[in-house]
């Protein structure tokens, strides 16, 4: 991908100061010792990961999807100025980072925006969820006739995206007859799976899921970037920031030199010593989502069961979503007091896109004036900081990445650091980081109770599970 | 306070049976006999916090508020047809419960309805955060001139809001001159604290939090019900849902009759068995942000070190929110094949406030078509029942809540269970559940790199600590 002369190439800064024994001490710190001692499984590891480079898919997205970009943006420009609403239909990786960059690159209040301030890109929803009230309360904002609807989903079997299908494509056909079609575009996989046969029945614009890409590490490719193009982001600049972390990892095989393997390997010995959460913790509105983003990366990738040396193994950090520095007032007394069971990531900004001065007054509270004169943009930093320093005090964990600017090119980069950093994990934990097992007895369990064809044993087997007893259901 | 006689008391139905061994295995479920053989310790604990009524100020809003709700609805339908905007400026307790309170009984995207589908009331805003973007995006939507500014601190030495509060203030009086005090109402302690002193100088209509309730039991209080009102929510059903919820809990000593008493229990030796998550998952978009709000109660109030008989003990589950059916295809692969450390909370919903059907179609695809004719209320329901039936099937505790309709009268009940709950737990963990100490060292740090008089010597020690390793920061 060609580069922009006048973009600025800004790294990330991974910083893991907090995590090491120099600063809290033996008892709760990692050492370098302890690094050390395993560097040739850690090595191991690296090798293994870089082997199976060529089966990541999802690795490759940043060079291969020239074309399919282009076909993005040019798409995006034609639908743009009929379309008022953009709304996707999908759920988990289909809608978790569409949200991340959205609200990381976009207006925080981007839907309440007249059009023209939205540089004329349509309103975006991302409908994640099969909640009657949330279907309806959309319809009630949203005229399907000025609206674009993009169903994602790889199988076409996921049943909460296509419920949502069935009910849009009944709605827009009773409104607009054949020329529904003009209102929906498809995601899905190119051959396999049942949206594909029916989008091409029907000659829905398409764009493809690249095999061998699951859902929690799709926002690269169409999944994420059609959504983010309709929002007038340059999905391009995210790629080339993708580009930029990916050739910044695989220029370093050493540990301590690379922001992946690093990470990785220090979440690992703190899961290790009973760190079994990792709170994600960005100082910055726009980097809400990517709380939420990287809580299903991490969760679906390493919580696993597995088998190993006969032993049956269950492992897998729970992430927490925080947000600083709201969170401050509701987590950090647990995260400062609490058991010692965590590992806190701080997101950091370092130039906001702009700046807000408090203005001095009532200098007679001097417990209210010295506010005045300062910026807000120093108060959510000197917080973090404070915040920082008050868990090391008192011997707690915590690792910082800051972005020194949040643009498409940063965006990308943290994209596909902590893709990078979760598949390093699953290495060191010796399990499948792609696959999702433990799914698949609620999928089915659903399918059997909505009487799918060829789900009637598993039926069988639901209805014949016990009662519920009553004496353990208390009412008033 | 008088009950309508229209109104249904609908009763919230608590049911820990997957919380049991008959259902889960001896490992991994509670016994009836573990908690027989400690109820001597529990009823201990019933009637230690029964003595400590009187202290828990926050226990009596139920009946006590009769003249400040009247004053607060009249308030709100005096101020109702000039507003456009309601803006809180608060955070922790007196952002998450006015925002879970808005999200549970408003329009899904109330804030971008026209104002007659609003019944005629402003949107709301919740300033949680010092963002400069966030502030200055609120403002690229929000006119301060049609906008009415709840200010909401205690103590008026809350840095995020009283920053804000500066801002907002000198922006009204630029623009509007003195008239600006028609567009701000605070609510506050009704004597200490430096933001009372402002609002009487200044004139400002006044609510008082009243003495003894802290932040994270307010939002029975002006705190919550001012924000409330201003969206048309009927807050004396609110409140009545809280009494009878009290008189529920007041009225049944016995454990297994008690749903916070149980679930508290429950949730305890649950930790004790080393269950250090409480996962709070609602099944409504409505009912997301109650475990936000969730979050904070009970992080930070169980989040506690105590000295126990020479031992320093770290107490508190850590809460974990999650959206249900959004976070099955997010967490619930951890869930069911991560580790044995958590319990799941589930909120369902009986009835919604609306119903879809998800229309036939496909037939020549059975996988698809076997969704038609159901609804999407049927849907939420099974997968509900179906991860339920998942994590039973892999020995996971989890428990449900269930809000048979969500009305102001069912939400009361929930905040109120919640909160005794919470209480309940404290005592349990032997830890005060209601002061937050560990926040001080980082608003103590605050204060000092802010310059505040009086932490100079703060300022010094900080200055003072180890300079952070470059080795230990990565950049490209």
């Amino acid at each position: 991908m060609s580069k922009s002369p006048e973009t600025k190439e800004i790294s990330l800064q991974v910083d893991v100061n907090y995590m090491m024994s120099e600063y809290l001490g033996a008892r709760e710190g990692i050492s370098r010792e302890e690094i050390q001692a395993k560097n040739q499984e850690f090595q191991e590891a690296v090798r293994h990961l870089k082997n199976k480079r060529s089966e990541m898919v999802w690795r490759d997205l940043p060079y291969n999807q020239d074309q399919v970009t282009e076909q993005i943006i040019s798409f995006a420009r034609q639908k743009k100025d009929a379309c008022e609403n953009f709304v996707v239909l999908g759920i988990g990786g289909s809608a978790l980072g569409p949200m991340a960059v959205q609200q990381a690159l976009n207006h925080l209040y981007y839907n309440e925006l007249p059009k023209e301030q939205r540089g004329g890109w349509p309103r975006i929803y991302i409908l994640d969820n099969v909640d009657p009230e949330r279907f309806t309360h959309l319809l009630d904002i949203v005229d399907p006739a000025k609206t674009l609807f993009n169903v994602i989903t790889k199988s076409g079997s996921t049943s909460e995206t296509m419920a949502q299908f069935l009910i849009v494509v009944r709605l827009l056909r009773d409104r607009l007859g054949d020329a529904y079609k003009e209102h929906v575009v498809a995601t899905t996989d190119a051959v396999k799976g049942n949206l594909i046969k029916i989008a091409q029945t029907e000659n829905y614009p398409l764009f493809y899921v690249p095999e061998g890409v699951g859902g929690r590490f799709s926002e690269l490719c169409p999944v994420g970037l059609l959504p983010a193009a309709m929002a007038g982001i340059d999905i391009k600049e995210l790629l080339r920031g993708a580009a930029y972390m990916d050739q910044w990892i695989e220029s370093k095989d050493e540990i301590w030199e690379n922001p992946a393997y690093l990470r990785a390997v220090l979440h690992y010995l703190a899961y290790r010593k009973g760190k079994n959460i990792s709170v994600m913790m960005p100082y910055a509105d726009s980097l809400k989502y990517f709380a939420d983003w990287y809580a299903q990366l991490w969760a679906e990738s390493l919580g696993k069961r597995r088998t190993l040396a006969g032993e049956e193994i269950f492992a897998g950090q729970t992430p927490v979503k925080a947000l600083g520095v709201t969170d401050q007032h509701s987590q950090v007394q647990l995260y400062t007091e609490g058991p010692f069971d965590k590992v806190i990531n701080f997101l950091s900004v370092g130039q906001f896109r702009n700046s807000v001065v408090i203005p001095a007054g009532y200098e007679d509270i001097p417990a209210v004036s010295f506010l005045g004169g300062h910026t807000l943009n120093e108060l959510m930093e000197v917080e973090r900081v404070a915040t920082e320093y008050a868990l090391v005090q008192a011997s707690r964990l915590n690792a910082t990445i800051l972005l020194p600017e949040v643009t498409p090119f940063t965006i990308g980069q943290l994209i596909y650091l902590f893709e990078v950093e979760t598949a390093y994990a699953g290495e060191l934990l010796k399990i499948d980081a792609f696959d999702q097992p433990g799914v698949e007895e609620g999928k089915n369990a659903t399918y059997a109770l909505m009487g799918r064809p060829g789900y009637e044993e598993a039926r069988a087997k639901l209805n014949a599970r016990p009662v519920k007893e009553a004496k353990y259901i208390l009412k008033n």
